[in-house]
């Protein structure tokens, strides 16, 4: 199918390709942005059911768990989740009924753990916004987690497969098994690297496996497709991971919403740190000292940034992040060519070129 | 069959039902206590299997969430709704692998609304002991919660039954809204009746709705016999609330082992303060203190208790209870007389009865 048969629809408001495409153009990747507007038409009008759909969600419902799972769902989201479904599906008959419900499912999952996140981190911003518990406070967004955790399992149950409803059960433990391993080792920088990927992988790969599978599932991709699907979830779930730890030290606060450091702040170790520790042994006390909680003042963050770029740190990680995303891709073999493909390959090779 | 063919088994760690019975006793109900020592009898052997798979739920497990949800578990808890599993399963071929696994998860989902019911009110104490949260922090119980629920999840799928998976999801929901809509009450005197009655069967009877339908689905009762088994699942569940307020406000703290009034604590309306709110206008200045969360000094818990005694709110609450458990009896016509029958009888009728 080709791309020119796409009829140009209304850019969706959350628009993590037009963010990829940005970045694309101002590293200079100018082919890679063309390919990345070519990927916002081809899913438009996907990605336009799933907003409309989240957009329903608890639509006139009173309680404070759902304003607050609202006022989340509202933010301006990347939708990174709904558009690996979506291509997954694509690879397959394409984004039907099943694949839509898996699409929205997956975004709320995801909605339900940065709920429960937030509280746990004492989180005040989110996406540019004020938490969720900022606003109607921790009782709230705890309930409002629980609330659409269920809501996603419900609509994942109606869709009929009982194997991609089991996953994500599967998934939900990996995620809050990886999200308490990481609470265990707060404040502590002596993280191992494995103990790392161990964790990225239950609390980020889990879940982009899972939207691979599901959306090839949707889509009536063979098994052996669906588990290539699901091992390039695996590596693009890991490298966006690592370009959010980069983010986290070197990304522009404006860009990000975030302010640096953020992560080791909340006594979070993540990998350019480790390498850091390594190679920057003269940032190891500072570093102490943010991870304990300690105030450094706002100068630090940069300070950080700029020894860490200079020192390759920064780079190091990138191409970590590049690296997993070839590595992804070439685990396409298997599929077919054909839209859904290059725009999988698109993907794969904007993630770690991403500046929010 | 007869009580007589099962062979006496230990006594269930876990001893609701030797509760109910001294309960009984001390009211001068021996025949009823006579019952509830048959029953105990019957249930022994299922309760055992219960209690031996839910001491295995996590068993090796490390990460804080884990450990929070273990903590709790490893309690001394009622375990009424797995008996009530039990029960409904016994109304048909008995108590096999299906009931067993629901008779687990009901008791994994309550123990998973109580890990973050703990965390939204910042209660210190739980089945006499410190809550979870006091041990392992607000994180870890948050976690600890959403694993449980997973966990219960997973059971119910693997059962097998599609219905019943999606009856519990749909009680979660229900559950969440119901502590949902009781937070956005809190520290209101000004809650309706209807409102006590819509959130009480959201947040306690939903779950006891789905133990005995689970548990007839399990034991292969008809659908007009499992739709029996939820109405009296339901009112067992408003009755088991309100029994539940009446020792919050005039029961005694040895034997509950919570002080005097900790829902009001809270900021929660309970029936018997709505009832006081009419009776006895005097306790008004003094409910709206407690419920405004202001020290009242340890006193006040046991006059506001003598106070609703003499004023016949106590009785009032009782009677609506006892009347609640004489319509869920009255329900279960249509099933056929016999052990399991019988059981069901003597729960309801010692519900009202229960000191703790």
């Amino acid at each position: 199918m080709s791309i020119a048969t796409y009829p140009i629809q209304r850019v969706p408001h959350h628009d993590v390709v037009g963010a990829l495409e940005r970045g694309c153009q101002e590293h200079g990747l100018d082919p890679l942005a063309g390919k990345l507007a070519e990927l916002r038409l081809f899913l438009a009008h996907d990605l336009d059911e799933v907003d409309r759909a989240i957009a329903a969600v608890g639509l006139g419902a009173e309680t404070p768990a759902q304003a607050s799972a609202r006022h989340l769902l509202s933010q301006d989201g990347k939708r990174l989740r709904p558009i690996v479904v979506a291509l997954a599906a694509h690879v397959g008959k394409g984004f039907n009924d099943a694949a839509r419900a898996y699409a929205v499912a997956v975004e709320l999952v995801h909605n339900a753990t940065l709920l429960h996140d937030d509280v746990v981190d004492v989180g005040a911003r989110r996406r540019g916004a004020d938490a969720a518990r900022v606003i109607y406070g921790n009782a709230a967004s705890i309930f409002g987690g629980d609330w659409l955790l269920v809501e996603a399992l419900c609509r994942i149950q109606r869709a009929g497969s009982a194997e991609v409803l089991a996953r994500m059960l599967d998934v939900i433990k990996e995620m809050v098994i990886a999200e308490s391993m990481q609470l265990a080792r707060r404040g502590k920088l002596d993280t191992s690297v494995s103990d790392y990927f161990h964790i990225v992988d239950g609390k980020t790969a889990s879940l982009f496996r899972w939207a691979m599978f599901a959306g090839g599932r949707a889509g009536g991709v063979s098994d052996e497709g669906c588990e290539a699907l699901v091992d390039y979830g695996k590596k693009l779930g890991v490298a966006f991971q690592l370009v959010d730890d980069v983010l986290d030290v070197a990304g522009d606060p404006e860009a990000t919403g975030k302010t640096l450091l953020a992560d080791l702040g909340e006594g979070k170790m993540t990998y350019p740190l480790l390498c850091a520790l390594e190679r920057c042994p003269e940032l190891v006390p500072l570093l102490e000292a943010v991870c304990a909680g300690e105030e450094v003042g706002p100068e630090v963050g940069g300070r950080v940034a700029s020894q860490l770029r200079s020192s390759g740190v920064v780079d190091e990680c990138l191409a970590l992040a590049r690296k997993l995303c070839e590595e992804a891709i070439a685990g396409l073999s298997s599929i077919p060519d054909g839209v859904a493909k290059s725009a999988l390959v698109t993907v794969a090779r904007a993630t770690p070129e991403r500046r929010r």
